[in-house]
């Protein structure tokens, strides 16, 4: 299976469309990229957080008979697992022509549960969330001070991430941080919003939308794309997880959702983590990105705050990471762009191109339930 | 792929469980009827309704890493699509033993969107729905009336759907009309809810919930219970579909989902509607049984008045339909009750047991969009 297009829209602040609206101009934009009509799309793929848009979505874009439609939750988790069910149903011939997309405007409260305290304390949340932890950002923030505590992990290691995003963002002319470079200082002194993370180690908040196309990796070989195949995907929602906040384990710090999906990945994969030349790593706040390097075997455990020294994640680096900006340096679409900017560095055609990036990792939220892809040229 | 175990728990009103509870006992009895371990459960499909449920799920009956998981939309229309994903996820090599379920607890406001009116009329259903027909029954009825008009179809045929399904509910000793039988006098008396439909063409408000385990065929045959195998599925979303009231279309009774998915389901199957000796048919409202009757091609279209009389569906009758009682006699689980006692059928140990059930056609939702499988026993 592989992907032949990619689309997304503008992306920024305040923009016109609604999210539905700006779904079907990221879908659209995908088609058109690969030259597929929309009248030949049978499958539908996308988070949970768009309930029930596949009919409006088909009808408004002239698709044809859907044959197959599937959704994922947990948010930013979602991301890859979209695609892979999407090129599982291609195999099994559920479709042969199959949509992800991911559509999310910020003023959009339905994006946004975790600020709406009500919602948050229901349910089982209250009483598995300590009393203060409403925003995901402070419940990760724990996680980040504890890395700190056991690994001796410093600011100055963690604001690597958000500089070598920031930097990927400043040759990317469609990324909202586009002419906005950050410096070490600014970092430093921005305000904080959780301790120990600064304003910059979250992500935007953005409107905009990104949709990929996928069709067998036979036919991808007549399309007008270098296709970039699936090489490999996964899931992982290990046993006994807690949602973000997984302190009641005996080890906070190892039991994410990536404990479960970077094995399983890369026993699907015939390359390993040498292999990988660009990643995108999900970055929703910048130390889900060493769990991550952690996690998927880039570095060993505790070791992800020196792996990115010297500017390791940006442009030029050892593993450069997150190359159109991200989620917090060109738009937070919880995670899709991440999918839509390994597609782009497969083929070659990235604003912030890797040379012979011809694997890219790709990985959705840390701390909730997940999923990964492995994309790879054709050569 | 095969379907190994079975759960379902009480099935009524005002239970005390909560939502969530009712789904942890169904999924266990369908664990404990197969006699496989929480442990080593890797696979979660649900309905969309009860979002981002997976991880309370997986701690709180212990499940394993989960490898795999996935929701559908659309509400009934999504049921047999569980099932179907689930066994492509185990036939892909995503995860081997997977559960699908629905738990419903009709005072959850959550699970009646529809009477909730300003989200009916919110984005764009203010366009397409017609003023004052807020109901699904309203709608249905607009559809049922054509069926009249145009084939002369009567209401003491559409009678048939609701005395069948409630004779069968009298073998069923766990449905919620079990010793309240129904007369046709009855039903002609009764008040109605949306003209010319009258209460007993509605599916009941039922607490309750029920599950299904899938493994691997090959692996079932070495499990307590005889294998059901999923001898073939299909989704259908078929193209300029309106939700539900399918009145902008021309012929607002040929455009439903099963047009697009039952073609699909015959062309995956060597059996045909000749072969099915029991259905399980999606009976939110009797009319989309008529609709089902047809579309999947029982009898031609405009025929079903004719098809279902003299207890065509009841015990006995030529196709035994909806056999614990159905959506309207047993219970309303968005159409999951149908799946159990499909597998219940072929199985052999229905309460009302057709002879020779080796193959059973469920279908999911009419009017949305829909899913169906056909189940066969393994000999």
């Amino acid at each position: 299976m592989a992907v032949v297009g990619v689309g997304q829209t503008e992306l920024g602040k305040g923009l016109p469309d609604t999210e539905f609206v700006l779904a079907l101009r990221a879908i659209r934009a995908a088609l058109d990229d690969c030259g597929i009509d929309p009248s030949e799309v049978d499958g539908l793929a996308s988070y949970t957080m768009e309930p029930d848009r596949e009919v409006e979505v088909g009808r408004n874009l002239g698709l044809g008979d859907i044959t197959w439609f599937s959704q994922v939750g947990y948010g930013g988790g979602g991301g890859c697992a979209t695609v892979l069910h999407a090129a599982a149903a291609i195999a099994t011939g559920q479709c042969n022509v199959a949509v992800a997309w991911r559509s999310r405007k910020r003023a959009d409260k339905a994006s946004r549960v975790w600020a709406q305290s009500p919602e948050v304390l229901a349910d089982y949340l209250q009483w598995s969330r300590p009393p203060g932890l409403l925003r995901p950002v402070d419940e990760i923030a724990m996680l980040m001070r504890r890395h700190m505590h056991e690994y001796g992990t410093t600011r100055e290691q963690l604001a690597e991430v958000a500089l070598a995003f920031r930097a990927h963002a400043q040759r990317n002319p469609g990324a909202a941080m586009h002419g906005r470079p950050l410096t070490l200082d600014a970092y430093l002194d921005a305000r904080w919003i959780s301790e120990p993370l600064c304003l910059f180690d979250n992500c935007l908040e953005s409107d905009g939308a990104a949709a990929v196309v996928l069709v067998s990796a036979e036919r991808a070989r007549d399309l007008p794309q270098p296709p970039v195949l699936i090489h490999a995907g996964a899931q992982g929602l290990p046993r006994q997880h807690n949602l973000m906040a997984a302190y009641f384990s005996d080890d906070p710090l190892r039991d994410g959702p990536s404990s479960a999906a970077a094995p399983l990945l890369w026993s699907r994969a015939d390359v390993g983590p040498a292999d990988v030349k660009v990643a995108q790593l999900y970055d929703a706040f910048s130390p889900l990105v060493l769990f991550s390097l952690e996690g998927y075997g880039f570095c060993s455990r505790g070791e992800s705050g020196g792996f990115v020294e010297g500017g390791a994640l940006g442009p030029g680096g050892r593993l450069p990471t997150n190359t159109a900006g991200g989620s917090m340096s060109e738009a937070y679409l919880h995670g899709f762009n991440l999918i839509t900017e390994g597609v782009r560095q497969v083929r070659g055609t990235a604003s912030g191109q890797v040379a012979d990036a011809d694997v890219c990792l790709v990985t959705s939220g840390e701390c909730v339930p997940t999923s990964a892809l492995l994309l790879r040229s054709d050569s």
